[in-house]
């Protein structure tokens, strides 16, 4: 295994501007999987009830996500649901039922724990390291993280990402994690707390990479319809973190450049892209690698001068 | 003259998180007219009153300004107050006093009139199209206008800008021009419109140029600090009008590429930049062409891929 994935695996119900599915395939480490599944092998670390369907086992093992760490155990297979407001640019949680979810151990199989690169989903913090300490040959490990840990668990998530060499947040969550207005007074205090190369993700606006002695700006994909842009930051996740273990790149070695870097920040904007085209993670039933590379060379075009 | 610039010339007040300023020199023309100058050679069309001074005269015929078109006439300059709220996304007008702008009947000099290069300004539409009717050799004319014009002066707006080469507005003044919340399928309608060049501002995020068949976007430029936002939009109007005059850029002409147009939507991007670095037109005291030029380059190696 090449890329190991920890985090949710759920049910979600969705409404946006353009419909409404009461139950569908969600989960951050499903979409993050589905995304890093185009670059290179992925495994997953998560926990689905006895009510989780063959059909949603069946597209995971179809891209090619090995299952060996997805417990199933008695019980109810998490749950969530969301609304989305007119613009989508926010979205109210209506449910959350955690059900086999709120016992979760994370067990990272044997045969993943030689694997070299570890993306950590928005789980609470605690789980995050105990999985990371069960690696024993990692080369790049980051994650994600929320508002809540933030807020609420912030000694934790701090002796956390100290470990991390990679941190991806939205800009409200930086802007909670530093105390800093200004992002880019927020990335230098972010990568003061661990973390050498910091991702902030702005939704529609793009995202921005910061490192110690630079940064790289990418504006947002100007899709024509967003249907659903539930799971869009886990896809980015997956197609940068999926980007760099299919180069076999390692951020702390002297080689990495720039501009592999920003090859993977455009990876995981053109997947984050994708996924909001379709409800939930019905894109990635169609989607191929050359539809992924075309969309590569799109962002080179529309941003060149 | 290469470029000749309508719209106030002003005095305005200015309150950010980082101070206040009770009067200081302001107006659409004027940052304008100062950004524009480091391109090329600037003639300005607008009124003021008997106390504007000597010192705001001196600041503009500094930057090389012709103010054969600044009409001095009884009573006093235009003057506008404004309040920025903590995140300076948005902004409050305290007041709005006319003064002599509310009888201002644009005059085109006859030394201005075979300049083939023309930016209105946000004022009513009314003078725009006036002013634009007095140039005899216009090779390109485009321009700004506001919520308040779309909304209540719709038909004379659309009668305007039919005759435009090129439209700068805002994102809410696309969505509100176009009745579209699609900022692509908005600029689809208003390409219909006739402009066949529109660029989208997006304040803190860039701005996107469309054309019918293509388009380029270009992520803000992450200032640490910025003072006061006043004029960014005005300046970024004048650095990309700027631009094009000073390379002899006829937007109508089969040798335009869509790389120099990008690269006037740089230009725009920097002159916003270094507009927010202080209040009021303080930064022009200073800003040289090279400070200007480096910026430039920073803006390729945080985007290029």
């Amino acid at each position: 295994m090449s890329l190991i994935v920890i985090g949710s695996v759920a049910y979600d119900g969705v409404e946006t501007p353009h419909g409404k599915v009461d139950r569908m395939l969600g989960g951050a480490a499903t979409y993050i999987s589905l995304a890093a599944s185009y670059f290179t092998k992925v495994g997953i670390v998560a926990v689905v009830g006895e009510d989780f369907a063959q059909k949603d086992t069946d597209l995971l093992v179809g891209h090619g996500v090995d299952l060996a760490g997805l417990e199933r155990v008695p019980g109810k297979t998490f749950f969530w649901a969301g609304k989305y407001t007119p613009d989508m640019n926010d979205r109210e949680t209506l449910t959350t039922e955690l059900n086999v979810f709120a016992d979760f151990d994370p067990k990272v199989p044997e045969s993943y724990r030689d694997s070299p690169y570890l993306l950590m989903g928005n789980i609470q913090p605690k789980l995050q390291r105990n999985v990371r300490s069960q690696m024993r040959k990692l080369r790049l490990a980051g994650g994600d993280t929320m508002n809540f840990w933030i807020a609420d668990f912030r000694q934790e998530l701090l002796e956390t990402i100290r470990e991390w060499d990679f941190l991806l947040i939205n800009d409200g969550e930086a802007r909670m994690l530093s105390g800093e207005n200004n992002l880019k007074k927020a990335a230098a205090k972010i990568l003061e707390m661990g973390p050498h190369t910091l991702v902030i993700k702005r939704g529609e606006y793009g995202a921005i990479l910061f490192r110690k002695d630079s940064y790289f700006v990418v504006p947002g994909y100007l899709l024509e319809n967003v249907f659903d842009p539930t799971g869009a930051g886990d896809c980015f996740a997956g197609g940068f973190s999926g980007y760099l273990a299919q180069q076999g790149f390692d951020l702390e070695s002297d080689h990495i450049t720039r501009g592999e870097l920003s090859r993977a920040v455009i990876f995981g904007s053109v997947m984050g892209s994708f996924c909001c085209e379709r409800f939930g993670v019905e894109r990635f039933r169609t989607l191929t690698r050359a539809e992924i590379d075309a969309r590569f060379q799109e962002f080179r075009r529309f941003t060149s001068f």
